[in-house]
């Protein structure tokens, strides 16, 4: 057998694995250390209850026999995609509900799309960014370029005419820095990926936090984009589904290469590759859509905002540079005194118990920065700013 | 950007979306005929009380703050990996918990278990099987070889040292001759493969079928087996999770090759590419080992193992040939009077309302043949039995 000789370029461990095993090593040698937690994107408030009440009730009805499901249709249940168009056209995007394709999340379709290209593509990926759009690509062995995101250009790179790109990754609201492009610039961006015969995946997991107005929640609003622009979204920040999985992607039927339909090969990818998602999950999502859903998941998302503000002032007082928070549960912020991120991760965690991200994880430009997630409870994150004040203030 | 260009080598569908639209076809011309489904391997007995209280007990979990989860561990929740563990004990295999990969079902690990592998390995698959093992390699362009199963070999074919193979596809019992190996005879392909430097991906999704004694129901028997084997399974089929959808994928740490550890290769691709299985269905899957699960899924399976009797039975009556169906819940027939199975598929369906699968969807070696599944519920069975038998009595 030969293997794939290409995950010897990949870094030891996903970021979040590091983490992960460094909190573990701290809270074994510190066990009376109390961990505040303010890194992993990770949700905290509990499932809405119309989520709940519908799965209990999924559950209950494959213990029936009348009522028993098996395998589910190939792209998910019209239930839910067409609380999923309902979604869009609220937006003012209109879909085929074939165009949209339910899974178990925006991180497995993100990586499993690429099954659809050839080796032989240039990425374009932001820096800093989600770290699996370039790992991803690592392991297929594939040439990344990256487009710079930093303080001068509001951490939203624009298209340079002299990078040829082949797939070109856009995530806005962005995670880690928390900007987002407004519609006119995503405009520019598909513009670009036609003149280059390029195909954008838009990764939209965060549309649900963007509050000012002018900023795009979804890239199909664009001329033309229905030729150029897959998009991966979830429920993960949205409903809190980080522990539940499900997300969507949607591939237009316009988007067609050299006689091959993305669209077609999508669905044969998943019909041959997976099988589906829970049909239990798959009613919780269509639930999080109810009016009484949509009520109690926008409550969530408030108390987030609000966490992500009192991040900010905290920021405020202290004089320390930051961005996002605004728009995103993400804040961006320099680590006050550290040119390192992994010494200051150590140095937080160590003094003040508190856990962040790396920004350096992020991608090179994310060296000397750090992201804090809103996702915390209120107590917790108010504790660990009152800590990052003692330390810093 | 440049698509894959293997997806053109693909057969246009996925065999059973084909025998899907076929079915859905006829409906729509004949809405007043009853259709008797025997053809995707799909369950049709409810879960199992336990599994539906304990999901439902999981989803009320999530809904309350104190006891929500979020991402859970990489590989699978501790709880659930111990049970998997402890079901091989009784099998008489020992495994460290961290060789066990908990995901969404044994047909995603199976296609993206290949991204561990380079394109220029050749792929040995027996001839029939389920189809997925050729598609996924030819999406990835490699060269695929054929292992003959016929009457001859009784279904089971064995090593050719003549052929030389770097990834070896065993199905057992088969989907879809129902044929099971021996332990014997797998320690005979374990010796195969390591003389080739060969890996062998052991699919035991019907395991809970075996009856007969001698029968392996694992390939970790064999001596040497952890050097080069990759066991996959399902609950599918064993506890009737089709439509919830866990499976899981058993990686031992002593599979190593050129420096390059399968199962940190496996760790790796799946922290990048998936985020884990819904919590509520893992504590599903753990209740589907408790002592009241495993009862009442025996029971379910002592019904399906009653339906395919009944289906050996009747062919026995009419004297049509056909193999599997006592270790196995699937039933291949020699299509009665007909050489190609889709003119046979199209006749039973249009004469008898009776759906199965088209045998040359599984390989060449599956042209004449047909598959039967014991999966659909009793009453199913005898009526499509007796329609059977009058057409071709």
């Amino acid at each position: 057998m030969k293997l794939n000789e290409n995950f010897k370029n990949l870094k030891e461990s996903y970021l979040f694995s590091s983490i992960a095993a460094k909190v573990a090593a701290f809270s074994r040698e510190h066990p009376e250390k109390k961990i505040l937690k303010m890194g992993i994107g990770d949700v905290t408030l509990p499932l809405a209850p119309a989520v709940v009440n519908a799965m209990r009730a999924a559950a209950e009805e494959l213990g029936n026999k009348q009522t028993f499901r098996g395998y589910g249709p190939e792209r998910g249940y019209d239930f839910l995609r067409e609380r999923i168009a309902a979604h869009y056209r609220e937006l003012g995007v209109s879909l085929d509900t074939d165009e949209i394709f339910v899974s178990d999340g925006a991180k497995s379709d993100l990586g499993n799309f690429l099954d659809l290209f050839d080796r032989e593509n240039t990425v374009l990926v932001p820096d800093p960014v989600y770290p699996v759009y370039a790992d991803t690509n690592v392991m297929a062995g594939r040439k990344i370029v990256y487009a710079n995101a930093c303080a001068e250009n509001g951490f939203l790179p624009m298209p340079d005419e002299s990078v040829d790109a082949d797939i070109i990754y856009i995530c806005s609201p962005n995670n880690p820095t928390g900007a987002a492009y407004s519609a006119e610039q995503l405009a520019e961006w598909v513009r670009y990926a036609k003149r280059k015969n390029a195909v954008i995946f838009y990764d939209a997991a965060y549309e649900a936090f963007v509050s000012e107005s002018g900023l795009a929640r979804s890239i199909y609003l664009a001329e033309g984009v229905r030729e150029c622009a897959v998009e991966f979204c979830s429920f993960s920040k949205t409903a809190g589904f980080t522990g539940v999985r499900c997300g969507y992607t949607v591939v237009p039927k316009e988007l067609v290469c050299g006689g091959l339909s993305l669209n077609a090969m999508w669905l044969r990818r998943q019909t041959t590759k997976f099988n589906g998602v829970s049909y239990i999950v798959q009613r919780g999502a269509e639930a999080a859509y109810s009016e009484e859903g949509k009520k109690q998941i926008a409550k969530n998302i408030a108390a987030y905002r609000e966490n992500a503000g009192e991040i900010c002032r905290a920021l405020d007082r202290l004089g320390v540079f930051y961005t996002g928070g605004k728009n995103s549960p993400y804040i961006w912020l320099k680590c006050p005194g550290f040119s390192d991120s992994w010494a200051f991760f150590d140095y937080l965690l160590e003094n003040a118990g508190v856990v962040g991200t790396p920004g350096c994880g992020f991608g090179a430009n994310g060296s000397g920065f750090f992201r804090l997630t809103a996702f915390a409870d209120q107590k917790t994150v108010r504790e660990a700013m009152e800590r990052f004040a003692a330390l810093f203030g």
